[in-house]
């Protein structure tokens, strides 16, 4: 049987910023299936307890300066600290799941975080997403109706209980079956156990 | 300028283990002179509300796969979940700053964390501290009696201030110069940025 390999991650996160623009030619050049799944990352972790940087200004401050230094090392363009953190809206989450049934979630997730980190622009407020959808030539008004259907709704609602259940706590997260990698700094690590047992 | 090659550590951080394990010949090839300072990481982590562990199950229980993973993956030794967190006592890392001083502390912390991860016994508890300075062939009682000294303890909080003003927060952290890198998993970047910067 081949290993599924997901990518669980959520559009407030900072780190996902690398793994989204990496991971289409890691898994292209490893011959990985990937399976896009945006979730809710925000309601696991504060259920967890688990606010990394919320009133931690050392550790924030680190994190900007470890993401730039890795944008640098993978050539992925930087443009200074975007805002942070931004809205609790899933919208941006639940056209994902839109843009995942129709098959683009990889350009409308690259799109998105280009919006919030080279335009600084908040990928969570409705005009930008609509911004976002149409400049990759999706009807945007269609496509945020279908993002606040119940249907998409409950996809989220579901999708977040997948990510629970194999013991997601953090955005990215990579699973290979039911084996977690969390962080970009686990996206190679992952790939390598995905290829020991496909 | 020779650029300085930091490895800031506590004893009683898990993820420390690895790289206690790792560095010395990790830097032996890379042609590194490595200066092993033990710090307070709980107290700066405590000042700071950054509390990654405590009253977070599902996060704990990946940190201890990955550990398990990574040892796997380095070589290294893993004998299961040992004891943890350990007590709050800075007595390890008074004893690791007397070997610092007198040129053994390699050997000290790779035995303090073979007493904690293989023998499963904290480190902390002076007992198994004076076992530990006796098999590495030093006077347990000489050296306990100087880790307990006004100077080792003013020593510690040097250190530990010099941590903080470095912007540490976490345990291990590799400082290149004033470039701060956390994390086990960011050794061999760290080293990367040091060659290039020599």
């Amino acid at each position: 049987m081949v290993q599924t390999f997901d990518f669980f991650f959520s559009y407030g996160s900072t780190y996902s910023y690398l793994s989204v623009m990496r991971i289409g030619n890691l898994c292209a050049d490893a011959g990985v299936q990937v399976r896009w799944r945006p979730y809710n990352a925000r309601a696991i972790m504060t259920e967890q307890n688990n606010r990394p940087y919320v009133g931690k200004p050392v550790k924030t401050r680190y994190m900007w300066r470890d993401v730039e230094r890795r944008a640098a090392q993978f050539g992925i363009p930087f443009n200074g600290i975007p805002p942070y953190p931004i809205s609790p809206s899933t919208l941006a989450h639940r056209v994902g799941l839109v843009a995942s049934q129709e098959g683009w979630c990889p350009e409308y997730s690259t799109a998105v975080y280009r919006k919030w980190f080279i335009e600084h622009k908040e990928p969570t407020e409705q005009t930008h997403l609509a911004s976002v959808i149409a400049g990759i030539g999706h009807d945007a008004v269609a496509v945020l109706a279908k993002a606040d259907s119940v249907p998409i709704g409950n996809l989220l609602d579901s999708e977040t209980d997948e990510a629970r259940r194999l013991g997601v706590f953090g955005s990215p997260t990579f699973a290979v079956g039911e084996e977690i990698f969390w962080g970009d700094d686990r996206l190679e690590i992952a790939l390598k156990w995905w290829n020991e047992r496909k």
